[in-house]
């Protein structure tokens, strides 16, 4: 695979209140700040969140799906939580190549999630791996 | 909320064919590693393996549900994984508090995820904010 430092991918999709209660459901973190209404609104939120391991997962799908692609691994992970993520948000996930090793399958990327307005919910740097395989 | 240094709270569970499915379908992140076992078995794990962030989120759920619980609202994180979670695997996260802020609801935590055979399957950090709220 080729690469260049700046070059990046891109996932966008809409957070539903079933996706949420989907990843409370999978994950079994049931935290009424995401799940519970009346909890939710007595924090500085206001309202349900949802999980930021959601919300991060997006990025796991830009490079399992995206940069690298198929047959990536994340090798290492970062992330900072700047803003909550609310159900009814549109959020997009974006992976840039910071770094790469020519003598390995290896990728240094920095990642962010931004929501419909711009406003950036999470940056970080991940690692990732990858392996070529014919199929 | 009283905490202690080296306070600590657990989660274990096993990973099913029908976990990682459904992960890859709220994520939509469908690396072939994941989904495929005619790709995975070509890779150096030789079968099919759980999402990374499937597995960091059992942390998400240690953090929601016990420590500190209910309100809490992860910061920052960060993860490094070291070995695969395959499917069939009896996984456990320990979410170990390392120190706390006594002016704010915060604590800094370490965390791991090991599988049955005690071998450690991720590394990380986390930062904790949480609210107690009436209910």
């Amino acid at each position: 695979m080729d690469f260049e430092v700046g070059q990046s991918a891109t996932t966008t999709r809409m957070v539903t209140e079933e996706d949420v209660n989907e990843f409370a459901r999978i994950s079994g973190d049931t935290n009424p700040v995401h799940m519970e209404e009346s909890f939710a609104s007595k924090t500085r939120f206001g309202r349900r969140i949802a999980h930021g391991a959601f919300v991060t997962s997006l990025i796991s799908k830009v490079a399992g799906n995206q940069l690298p692609g198929p047959g990536s691994i994340v090798l290492s992970s970062s992330f900072s939580f700047h803003s909550p993520c609310y159900i009814g948000d549109t959020i997009t996930a974006k992976i840039t190549i910071k770094r790469y090793r020519k003598d390995k399958p290896l990728i240094f990327t920095s990642c962010e999630v931004v929501n419909q307005d711009g406003e950036c919910l999470v940056t970080g740097d991940v690692a990732i791996y990858f392996e070529k395989v014919d199929s």
